[in-house]
């Protein structure tokens, strides 16, 4: 088993690095707060016997190694970025979990067959560029790397400029590192097995998601001086469309999800009526087909607002990632790894996406989940029980020596 | 009369302070383009053998002397700061038509019995630094020098350190300054003068304005993970109060506005469900007591919205700028100046706040309007006709000639 206090310490030492007032964590990928993490992730895993590398996308990988060199890593990981204002697990959990994995292989010499690798990747939280699992989606042959560096933050910073400027672009190229399986370790980030009073959750897949760019066009104008019949104005039209989308998520499917996380208003002055408006829309639902309907409620919800106002609405979709289902050797892996500890278990289909999902496409991979409090993620509130990150760490554990038995 | 070739070649050759790429003006006040453009009227006025100063909050006065010592200035003025993405005449027609008026009686060698001065008020877009008029408002008394230093912008620079940061924290304090009357020409910002093929609007007065500030507290949540029915999302809250602000100026009054012209989302990532917004409204009407009611509908709205959601919904009112008639000798002077023209007039009240709303508290004042093309401002394609600007600062010069003969 791992040690649960040294996994525990490891998550509020780099809880520092971007630490907010409100106890969440503010690092997006390629800052100064990303390179402190990623500093402190070379250090411990070099410490734990392993050699550290990281890729031409800035994945870091810390390679253990394993007695017949012929056979490809067991991997474990996910990310150490995080949210604007996040929280300290969302990502860290997988990552620092996978460390206390190698910590307890080091610390008892247990040797594998296989290598044991654990993953930190580069910018899966999609905040700073979007889409998310950017370099994971590279590493799975999703998107082009030329594509990925090519990707601007909305400062119109450039993903390689940023990745070279923090001293991570690496000298391998994303991808050419074969691996034999893969593991995830999150916090489940939604509500289901705080309710149940599970502590594991098996995920067997992750739902679908697509996220389209909006840009309404109206005309600037004096707030005081033009009458209302004669305005255009981007931000009403837009007002109208935030609307649809809570509406069209919540009339499609019953689990199904639409968020506008994304708003910027221009010029964005008290007494200008706005010209012009760009947002984000995210929609979500395990059926791939559901989405597609949502998708076309809400171009025709654009469509009728554009006709009536006089607004111009594009819509552009600019990520796709269809529901996946993860490998069932490695579910299983988990599950009875589950029972071996006797946690409660339950099956469960993820919200969020996650590295994984790429992986999937490459190497057999699953998840592991554990509950947060309250459901609650990408959010500096976000918490979870230490007993919670330990059996999950377990179950990793344990499941990854699986791997390497079969 | 003035020299209209002049007074149009100075609006080209200030606009190139902040000049945009779609032919607008950025200028924001106490910018490094506000202090260019400041610095420029310095010099301009005083080769017109003017004497220049400025106040404790920046106001500009170019003095041309008078024959009677004892007697206090006429003045015009109106400001050369500008929106995010403004245009060339909002502010600047009356500043550089006065200075037109300026430029004819020193090479008339007309001699005015008052001084003559012509006034570059700090601020008064109010798009930095809320409220609008600012400057103008601290002169007039209506708000103290203190409680406008310590303003901020949003991105919390106080307007003190802007304003000693360029250079023009002047020594005079702001209010002491004996004046005769004031004259404002303006643009009018709205569409009557041109659909009614009017050259000049004898400004009676202007509408009543309020500005508030309104903060949604919400819960960030993960945009994937967390269902519908557990969301406190403060955009979708948001976006049904930027509704209601449009329909209840549809409502109440024939002329009343209503307009949210700037929003801040939080943390503004696109796969958050936002937590928090800021979000400013300006209710107009000519009747203050319709404003009261829009007031009152606006709060009613935010209180349900608040009920139905859980969302903490917070309302300030943070200018309050009441409806403002003007003098009826300076309105005189003005229609008996159009008419001696020959030009086209009608009585007009103003949609757009002015720095002569806080002048009128003070000094007998009034304001001149000309047309701009479809009643379009604050906007970067804010436009009038060379021969209508001509025509207003022919009338400003006979106003204040009138005034000065009283
Ligand atoms: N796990 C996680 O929060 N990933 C971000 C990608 C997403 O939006 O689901
Ligand atoms: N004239 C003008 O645009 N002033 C800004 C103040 C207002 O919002 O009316």
């Amino acid at each position: 088993t791992v040690d649960g206090g040294k996994l525990w310490a490891d998550i509020l030492e780099t809880a520092r690095f971007g630490a907010t007032p409100k106890g969440g964590i503010r690092r997006l990928t390629l800052t100064e707060e990303d390179r402190q993490v990623r500093d402190w992730f070379i250090r411990t895993c070099e410490a734990l016997g392993c050699v550290v590398t990281f890729d031409s996308m800035g994945n870091q990988f810390a390679r253990r190694a394993g007695t017949d060199p012929s056979l490809p890593p067991i991997t474990m990981g996910s990310h150490l970025d995080t949210q604007p204002t996040g929280g300290k697990f969302d990502g860290i959990v997988g990552v620092l979990g996978g460390l206390a994995v190698l910590r307890a292989l080091h610390e008892s010499g247990r040797e594998t067959r296989h290598p044991v690798e654990l993953i930190n990747w580069t910018n899966e939280e999609g905040s700073r560029f979007a889409p998310a699992m950017l370099s994971s989606g590279v590493f799975a042959g999703v998107f082009t790397e030329e594509e990925a560096l090519a990707k601007t933050d909305r400062d119109g910073v450039r993903f390689e400029d940023a990745l070279v400027g923090i001293g991570y672009r690496g000298a391998e190229r994303c991808g050419d590192h074969p691996i034999a399986a893969y593991f995830e370790l999150h916090i489940e980030q939604g509500p289901i097995l705080e309710a149940e009073r599970k502590t594991i959750g098996v995920v067997t897949g992750v739902q679908g998601m697509r996220w389209y760019e909006v840009t309404v066009i109206g005309r600037d104008g004096h707030a005081g001086a033009t009458p209302m019949a004669l305005r255009a104005d981007a931000l009403v039209g837009t007002a109208k469309l935030i609307e649809a989308v809570q509406s069209i998520a919540l009339k499609h499917a019953p689990g199904a999800v639409g968020t506008v996380g994304l708003l910027e208003n221009r010029p964005n002055s008290r007494n200008v009526v706005p010209g012009e408006v760009f947002f984000s829309v995210d929609l979500r639902d395990p059926d791939d087909a559901v989405i597609v309907r949502m998708e076309e409620a809400f171009r025709s919800a654009a469509a009728q607002v554009a006709s009536e106002s006089g607004l111009e609405i594009t819509i552009k979709l600019v990520w796709d990632s269809p529901a996946v289902r993860f490998d069932p050797t490695c579910i299983d892996a988990v599950r009875r790894a589950a029972d071996s500890f006797g946690y409660p278990a339950r099956d469960i289909v993820s919200g969020a996406g996650h590295d994984a999902v790429y992986m999937a496409g490459v190497t057999p991979t699953t998840m592991i989940f554990i509950p947060c409090a309250g459901g609650v993620s990408h959010n500096e509130e976000e918490s979870a029980e230490a007993d919670d990150v330990t059996a999950g760490a377990n179950v990793l554990l344990r499941a990854v020596l699986d791997a390497d038995e079969r």
